[in-house]
């Protein structure tokens, strides 16, 4: 069964505060709220969301209920904020779930979600892609010129939708190639967020986890960033920004060579072991921390991982051959290794900025940015604008650069 | 009633866990731990204590006990931290204090800390110092070389001790000038702690507090810091490396030339504040930031103080022309001014690298360094070191440089 | 007539000095010599070349002759040094040209490098390819996979080359769209030319250049740099990391977007003019920085250009509106203009990082770079592989990659 | 015989239209040259100087003789410029000297100043100081209260006078100590000079220096600066800003750590000569690089020296382990060591940013700066002010607050 809940209004105004300082400084989403409010290009439609559930997701659920949305929705497993949730319902929304939701009820509040018959998907992970084809009955296939292109959902038709990751993207494109009746525009590739997010947000947010975590000196401080993607591009240059001295370990020889002629130490990550006081992975791959790296660091290093999925460092070969392990802090094992050296693991393994107590996430700022690609996004489908074609592809150009002048003049600056 | 506690064993082990990874990031202590434990130089010494109660504390206390000293000792007012009190006393020393006392409770808690005849003095604002000599029966002065130089507390003598802060220096040198016999050896002034701490570390912190506090994105914003000394210059840096804008406002122009040729825009305060969206006082001055530049702030900005004392902004000032203050997160509050302007303002003008949820304040390693001044400077009055005169004095130029040579060896760098 | 030359001796020593240093900082070069020197794959190939005869293209000629080639080239109109012209010349090459040349004469020495029936083409600007379409006899087209697709120069055949500008590649692509039989590898669109040039390469030796030629000092100054690009990048991270206050004028709104979070002031070039004590152009476009921005600028304001053409600046507009020009040191003239404001202009609009007394252009290291590209493609071209196609073609990415490398392990690094 | 010339008018022209660039650029002395010229605080004086005679100084001795200064001076041995000088001459001063005069010349251009009587004197290493005393008839000691404290020259009596250097500081406290009758304010000790001059305009024209010189690439580069004071700060920070990666190699433990902390890797020269890719030297002491480092270097390695003498490399040493030295460009030696590594030496160890073709030594402001302090801190003796004492002492720190009020006025910065 799926979590409803009753809430009690001390969480709503909880929320209703915090959301106020953050609302008040989205001024993309607060643009897009005015417009919306006034065209209302999603008048009868039905919204189908599943999205991490923390307090600016919420300014983005408002943003579309104002443009006539009706929003059923549900967070990710274990990450719902409460109090956010609450507010939502005190809304008049739909919003499936609670933080300490079993797998099953998860499973069960993204199963409520597409029993309500969404029009529009804004998805995570394809999960409610991948539901609307296997419950089926998805007929024809198209860009969105003709309602023809839309999936039926036993009744009602999904015009498209959006998909956050490129994880989804990547299913899409493999596992259910073909299969996508209706346009999915994939968020995470756009250039915009790439910079804005991936670049500058995780470099920020991860100096400041760090700070947070482990409140270590930086100045001096001997780094090793894994991968020299958007996100270690932004990682390294923040902790080098700081004083930190810092080295990069990546396998694509274009982009190790960029990293030297920033002027960052390359070498591979075992080489650059033993030197580390800290290491940061950022690659997307699993394992890229192993045995031969564990096996070359020095007593006492501080092991953190900021990629996605929680297999970069392999926390699993790294326990198999521990003799202990402590819980010194929040969010802090000590690993003791049997010829006596330890090793640090932050949050044992997961994207360490979003761990420990009180984490925020990237800045209020940057998720206004990467919201304000959804919501031209989701749009952008609900209008069936020409141009959109079947599966997974780009935010339209256009979109883009709209969002980029926005943002701008939000800067004071203007072309 | 000074406060004495009965602590249970669960806040005690808590403390111990927190203690243990912090024990493991100050390796200048723990040094001088393993010596002193040999040497003992405060063996037939009580120390008397007043100093916030956080967990680095707690690691120079264990430090002088290992050196033979009985401590006693009490935090400062609303910021001792209950675990690590609790944690002390079941390592047998004698903490006086709790978190909640009211003012009354904490001036009898340093009150018990004199009734204990500490004969070295680790001080803070002086407080301990003008108790002792309030208490009078203090006899003689002299620079350390005999005992006649000590002061008298009905029956023991202090030899001397040391003071944390510059304002305790500034008393010590003028409301207690002439009338203090013995040595006092001030910490603050040390160029380790001006470069270590002021600059490096509040620089850092201040960063963290900031995106801790706001979530606010960085890169871009606009900063205006006002006063360019040696915290100013960390957080302007600090502020400039994550892709700040940032603005000096000073009235010494011999630091605004050096801010000017940092390559900073400089100004006045009021001459800044329609460019800012956030400012920072570091000057240690009252009202430097008053009605005159309120008048000319931009709607929605934020403003912070990293001074000690919570006077730099003239929040009463503020809050007497306001309409309207609403708190909308933990340490943020909006002030609404009668002309439709709103300003944020951060930790009600206190200093906000010490507030908001879970502050970790300076870095550890740099904690290590500003109590090894400690620990080293106790042990030169312990011994009645030659050199020492009586009053207020810099720390000795040996210990300075024994700490950095010891520093950079912590760094694997040597001469 | 083609300029031939006699050189004395005096010339070709002093050249072989200069070269000394230069060749011992050239070590993927110096790698390619070795292995040419026993592969051979010149062997029996004339290699015409038409590109800027400095020092570090002597390198570039050395490293094919010792692979077999032929070498028949010239330099570009006026930047030919004859010191390097006759050192080649001693080595037994065939060079054409003088610094002094006419226009005509330069048109003539490209003629006879045409003459000497070259096989392969290292281009610049598509003269050579231009010259040899419009000899006729060009047969066939093809990918390299027979010799049928080469073109025939009256009995010999071009089998392809090497084009060294975007702007020859853009004439490919257009101008001689269809009519080149044979493939041109542009050397410029690679990543590590990019990267280690545009941006790197060009970003140092703009700031050399400017404090070279002007003096003048660089941190507090206002700098304007007009375009984001490549170029446009590297300029301005350069000139702020030197202490400079860096704004960007740029029309394309996601660079604008990306400068704006990379921390710089953004706005129009007329809305940056007035605030600006100097404007740096780096757009590849006419007309740039035009009437209406220098009716905007202050009384003594720098105008540089760094782009390929030197029309970026309006150089007429501003003569013609000019009272006065004063020659007032090498490459720096005052412009008056008749409301008595002046203007500061370097190099006449000409890339100033090419300019002044001694200029030194790139570094020697991004030089190597840029010419291992060319080598590692013409020696691909001279092999016939496989993968070419007729006209305009991307470096291949196992070259990039095995360059990508070699510098990596010549600056110690590794993957 | 002391040089006098008769300077041809092309000279004098070129010197000119140099010139006025470089006054454009000094708004500092244009203010006082205005000043000067209305009150006259030089009418009756006759000012020896002996100062390095390059296009800033001359801007400097229009400015004293606006003042109503007879200037009589010379420059250092062999720096010259010869264009200035015929300038100056013709303007109607007395300058002794050419650029090839020999050494013996040059002590006969020094007496010719003396002879020409001067009451105050604008010193270089004491040259001017100590003539005077050793020509004796020196009366009376006092601090400019009355005329008594000054020295007799035969009739003339020098009222005091300005010391560029802090050699020449250290020679009136030491050599001359209470021999000096007269004040003398010792410039170079000026906060203002230290930061704007030793750290911002050395840094900058040291890597500008390097690059013209070597044209070598910096990102990525290793580099080790000898001595972390004034200059090596800003040296190091100018390197590490290019990309270069930087360590430091200091004896003074403070110093040190500032270094470590300000991020740098910290260790001996002789611990980082083999990780060296560029040495630059920056003490002011003799044989900080010697045999033990020689030993340690790879092969290729670049070693250049930018303290004011040219002995902190130990060239005697190098040259007598040395095979051969060849010179392989301007300021580029190429020293080969019998074991098969060579060392390229820049400018053979003399201060490399005033080396190699078309120097350009400090930026044009920075001289602004610099001369200002002398040219008010002549003034100040020129009015025997009270508040000056006979012998070396720092400029007065109201003089260094007006020239910073006035620099930060010219960089549109105030208070
Ligand atoms: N000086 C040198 O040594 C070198 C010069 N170049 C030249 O520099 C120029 C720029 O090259 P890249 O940066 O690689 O090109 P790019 O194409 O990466 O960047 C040019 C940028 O200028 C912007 N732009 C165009 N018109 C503009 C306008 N009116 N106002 C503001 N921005 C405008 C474009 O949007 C683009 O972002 C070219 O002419 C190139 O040939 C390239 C390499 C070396
Ligand atoms: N090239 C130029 O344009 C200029 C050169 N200078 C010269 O540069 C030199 C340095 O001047 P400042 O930095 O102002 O002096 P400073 O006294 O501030 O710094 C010198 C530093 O070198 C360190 N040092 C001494 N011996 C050392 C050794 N054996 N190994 C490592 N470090 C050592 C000292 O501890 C000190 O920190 C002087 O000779 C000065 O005259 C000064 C201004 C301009």
């Amino acid at each position: 069964m799926s979590t409803q809940v009753n809430d009690d209004s001390a969480l709503v105004e909880r929320a209703a505060r915090r959301l106020e300082w953050i609302r008040s400084r989205m001024p993309l989403l607060a643009g897009a709220r005015e417009h919306f409010a006034q065209t209302q290009p999603f008048a009868g439609h039905t919204i189908g969301m599943s999205l991490h559930l923390e307090p600016k997701t919420a300014i983005l659920v408002e943003t579309l209920a104002a443009g006539g949305a009706t929003v059923v929705g549900t967070g990710n497993h274990g990450s719902t904020q409460d109090d956010i949730a609450a507010f939502l319902r005190s809304q008049g929304l739909t919003i499936f779930g609670r933080r300490d939701d079993t797998l099953e009820q998860h499973h069960e509040n993204v199963a409520a979600v597409l029993d309500a018959r969404p029009s529009i998907l804004l998805d995570n992970g394809a999960d409610l892609a991948a539901g609307v084809i296997a419950r089926g009955s998805v007929a024809g296939v198209g860009g969105g010129e003709s309602s023809e292109g839309s999936a039926d959902l036993g009744g009602a038709a999904v015009l498209g939708g959006t998909e956050e990751t490129t994880s989804g993207a990547n299913r899409l494109r493999a596992e259910l190639a073909g299969r996508v009746p209706f346009p999915v525009i994939v968020i995470n590739d756009s250039v915009l967020k790439q910079i804005g997010e991936n670049r500058h947000a995780v470099g920020q947010s991860v100096v400041e986890s760090f700070m947070r975590i482990t409140n270590l000196m930086i100045p001096g401080a001997r780094f090793v960033v894994v991968g020299y993607g958007w996100c270690g591009r932004g990682v390294a240059q923040y902790l080098r920004s700081l004083g930190g001295k810092v080295a990069i370990a990546e396998i694509d020889e274009l982009k190790a060579f960029e990293a030297a002629l920033d002027g960052y130490r390359v070498d591979s990550a075992v080489g650059l072991a033993s030197w580390a006081d800290v290491v940061i992975t950022a690659t997307g791959q699993p394992g890229v921390v192993g045995p031969e790296v564990f096996a070359e660091l020095s007593d006492g290093v501080v092991l953190a991982n900021c990629g996605h999925f929680p297999w970069e460092i392999d926390v699993p070969a790294l326990m198999a051959s521990a003799t202990k392990a402590v819980a010194v802090d929040e969010a802090i094992d000590r690993i003791e290794l049997p010829d006596g050296r330890s090793v640090v693991l932050i949050a044992q393994g997961r994207m360490f900025n979003l761990a420990g107590r009180e984490p925020k996430g990237n800045s209020i700022q940057s998720m206004d940015l990467g919201f304000m690609l959804q919501a031209l996004s989701l749009e952008r489908v609900a209008l069936g604008a020409a141009g959109l074609v079947a599966g997974a592809q780009p935010v339209p150009d256009d979109i883009e650069r709209t969002i980029a002048r926005r943002l701008l003049a939000s800067m004071a600056a203007s072309l």
